[in-house]
């Protein structure tokens, strides 16, 4: 049986350098985690905002190592240095609007600044990109939105069976007409 | 007195080759025939889902057509052979993010893949371009969402003036100011 | 102290031309005065609906005259002479899709046609360019539920501190991590 493998992206000029601890990126790997029955190996980097870095990531862990999911964390703000939709948007041969805008609309029931995240989701090849926060308690309230629909998703990208932890999230598959 | 025509677009692998009747495009052309009041003179093209194709229909219906309205159905998915949100945005001079904004948003309310559709709109010359889903029971709920700004945005566009079944649909023009 | 900057812009044929005068530009200015307490100033344009024109005062305001914030009105509906968001999205760097999709949602409570309106909102340098409709009363809808992100997206544009007035808005600004 085929490894199940999702790639981290932690985009933070200040963990990569080691100036502060990845948090955000735990926090991922810990949610999906929980979410997951199925066995999958986690690919992980941390990398600088940089453009050019976070679409090199992007093109490995879709292209190279095969990932069935990349989730990034970090630049999705308006901040000179937040170019994570931008590096996204670049690489996807699809977008995939409605990701951003749910997690956005989620994200309003806490904070009004929630209309200043860019975040979005596309498809490359056989891989979802998906941008999420830094915020660590903002990645679950967005995540919580939106995995429900990502297995059917990557079923349609002709990519692995991802099983769920019903108790925890459940994901929907639509009837085959 | 000029004659209404309407585009109905059915992008589909299978049901163009046959494999299946088109059961899509004929839900979107009874929901148009109970809305309208006037009469109108369906256009209808059913055709394999690649993008060049879509985009020849589309042009056709716009310019040698007339059509002031076109709906497509199918092909805005994730998946390889999904490409209308594409081939739409190609041939349109201005896109209208409400109305997939709007349609994901009432489709969330059935089912959390709702996320997954690319769904758009847009503007061609005189045309309203619009792209519906491929179910049959969705297209009705996008339809019964959207459709009250579209006569009035038909208006703007300077095409016919569409008048709705009001026990059907209510269509929203506001006071000139 | 350095002075507070914001830009006004009407996009308008008919204002423009003197054939009316310009209630938009002025209900936003009357709106920005309730709002802050920080004293600043505006820059006004009245400009007539073409996109160059559009792009050229956008980019004055922002590169020029330092506007931290740029307010649009006008030129955000379907028809061939409006381009207001063409011209934003030529002149930013990055757009924000949240304002946007949030405004589209707060006029859908009063009209179905709120649809229709393509505004959006993007970042150019230290600039943030935000689109409103045309109407007044639809101004002041969309102003009251993007504004509280406001202040804190131009501190993150590293521009001036805006103190709002609590009394008509509140602003908000999350705890720094």
């Amino acid at each position: 049986m085929e490894t199940i493998k999702i790639g981290i992206i932690t985009a933070s000029d200040r963990a990569s350098a080691g100036i502060y601890e990845d948090i955000s990126g735990k926090a991922i790997l810990e949610t999906l985690q929980a979410y997951l029955l199925s066995t999958f190996e986690a690919v992980y980097r941390c990398i600088p905002d940089n453009q050019g870095d976070i679409e090199n990531a992007l093109v490995d862990l879709a292209d190279q190592q095969g990932c069935c999911l990349i989730v990034t964390t970090g630049g999705t703000g308006p901040a000179k240095r937040d170019v994570t939709p931008e590096a996204t948007e670049q690489v996807c041969e699809k977008m995939m609007p409605g990701f951003g805008e749910l997690m956005r609309q989620v994200s309003l029931k806490y904070v009004p600044t929630a209309i200043l995240s860019r975040q979005t989701a596309g498809i490359r090849g056989k891989s979802l990109i998906l941008n999420l926060p830094g915020k660590p308690s903002s990645i679950r309230e967005c995540l919580d939105a939106v995995f429900p629909a990502i297995p059917y998703c990557i079923d349609l990208l002709e990519g692995p069976y991802l099983e769920c932890n019903e108790q925890v999230i459940k994901a929907f598959r639509p009837a085959q007409r």
